[in-house]
């Protein structure tokens, strides 16, 4: 690749389902000149996320839809390179949506999170210190409002958001049920993540079973990533109070048609119930102190996590199907070779 | 009839769906002899709610499931004629699970309300300053959260909750759009609840057209007694941070098969939204001081009701058909004979 270019990743083709890498295409354009206001980012990293299938879906969300021939919108880390904002300086790290690109020139409606310390690695902001941190910090912490002594079920519990809101919930004294697939990730809930209980759904004969094994007084929090038949599963095990964080809808590769299931009015009156959904980025003005308080769990192993870089921008294409497949491990992310300047 | 006889409804088969005349029958026993901590209650009216199909339904709820021979579970108004605790007075009015019956032993357990006022007729404590104004009253204000501004949209408008639930979101400055069905529910829904918009469901083409059209905005608050098909368009409308208040199923007769449809979990994503069930009866120690409120809107007129009075015992068996049909207006309910004394 050409220096002083910028390589891109774009949108060529809506996908059906979950996008897949030839949806794609990398092109190679020229390094942004700032415009008045602009801040020009050198990216290190690039996110892979689950809600990127949604942001070029044909079905609306809550962000205008990507269109054909545009830079895929991605979170991303880097390092401010030249600046016409006061307020940042040359060196500055910053996380925001810069896009699966080399350089990104930003505003600050972009910028999402100034980097603070230097002694974490850089590539934990596109993670535990990131989007999937402060989706798990938020989500169970304002959402799901845990107590002491509550049984917390956690879906995709191995996963970036998942393992986090699990390990966040036993630093609130909760008690955690992950839910996840296979023996590996079975393991690495109870070993790595603190999970109490770690159900694997792939060998489950009856899910119901074990979660009535593993929630005897019923569900006080349940934190899902899947809105699919394990969601439908631990709706029939909420206790009376229950609080259901709607994170995510993982189980789903498309919204159009819509997804049907079992209704959740009922368990939710018989219970008292709620469901919730929310997105992380509402509570932007929080994340400074949010992320300081992730970073101090971090430094303590009191919240461990799991990354799964690939190498290059040619990577980022692929990277969403991989997410689907479930086979990474933690957080999927992307270096750029300027992350090793 | 029998005098000094106590004539009950119990339960003589378990309904497949909507509980229907011949799943009641009518008995003659001893009027009951008080233990010790016991009042003894006359009931003037005995009250019909939809919540008594769930309450005798095979699938389980919040309350223990009526046994075949048991008398029906109902909210009553009565005097007290015979007193075995302190608290309570012979001529005390009391609202409580007294059942379909025309004397009942009660302890306090029983006991929601203590009539205070003597100026509005008793009947209104089975409707608007009953179970079903209180159930509007804490769903809309506990539950939704009304802000002034707000649209709020109620499911069984013209119902004996949702009519309630309508007025008091208009006192508290919201844009409210009723959902009914038939051409003289809507004109109710407008000239005696005040409704700034009513939509039949039963005429309507598309409902998504009409409700884009009364909720341009989108959707604040949404009232619910129904969980079917009205509620998966009004989700479709839902504007960000919509509250949704569950409070009934109307929709459906049954729970067993459990009933499926579109998924909400997307729509409270993208809209941060939520969904959250509630039982009135959760908020009893609350119920005199929202009585109180009640009480004076209806005086004032700010609150209208409409009430339709089956005369005596034997029409209770074929009141909670009557209700799913939704011939009726307003709150149905039971008038004894004793209420003319």
């Amino acid at each position: 690749m050409q220096q002083n270019a910028n390589h891109q990743v774009y949108l060529k083709s809506r996908p059906a389902g979950i996008p897949q890498a030839e949806n794609f295409s990398l092109r190679e354009t020229e390094v942004p000149r700032l415009e008045e206001g602009e801040i020009l980012i050198r990216n290190h990293y690039l996110s892979a996320d689950p809600a990127m299938r949604g942001w070029i879906s044909d079905v609306g969300g809550y962000w205008p839809q990507i269109a054909i021939g545009e830079t895929m919108r991605a979170f991303a880390v880097g390092e401010v390179i030249e600046s016409r904002r006061p307020e940042y300086e040359i060196g500055d790290r910053l996380m925001g949506i810069f896009g699966w690109q080399e350089y990104s020139a930003a505003t600050d409606k972009h910028v999402l999170l100034k980097v603070a310390d230097a002694d974490l690695p850089l590539s934990l902001y596109l993670g535990v210190l990131g989007l999937n941190g402060l989706t798990a910090y938020f989500g169970l912490l304002e959402v799901g409002g845990p107590k002491e002594g509550d049984t917390v079920v956690v879906s995709t519990a191995a996963g970036a958001v998942g393992s986090c809101a699990g390990q966040i919930a036993k630093l609130r004294g909760c008690r955690t049920v992950g839910i996840t697939g296979g023996p590996a990730k079975v393991r690495q809930c109870v070993d790595e993540f603190g999970y109490d209980v770690a159900i694997d759904y792939k060998s489950s004969v009856k899910l119901d079973d074990e979660l009535q094994a593993a929630c005897p007084n019923g569900v006080d929090i349940y934190y899902d990533n899947t809105s699919g038949p394990i969601s439908d599963a631990v709706m029939r095990h909420l206790g009376i109070g229950a609080r259901v964080v709607i994170c995510g809808t993982a189980a789903y590769s498309s919204w159009n048609p819509w997804n049907a299931g079992p209704r959740p009015e009922r368990h939710l009156i018989v219970k008292r119930a709620s469901m919730r959904g929310f997105l992380a980025t509402d509570y932007a003005a929080q994340f400074p102190e949010a992320v300081r308080t992730l970073a101090e769990w971090v430094r303590r192993g009191k919240v461990r996590y799991a990354e799964e870089i690939l190498e290059g921008i040619e990577k980022a294409p692929e990277s969403i199907q991989r997410l689907y497949r479930g086979e990474h491990t933690g957080k999927l992310l992307i270096r750029l070779p300027s992350a090793e300047l």
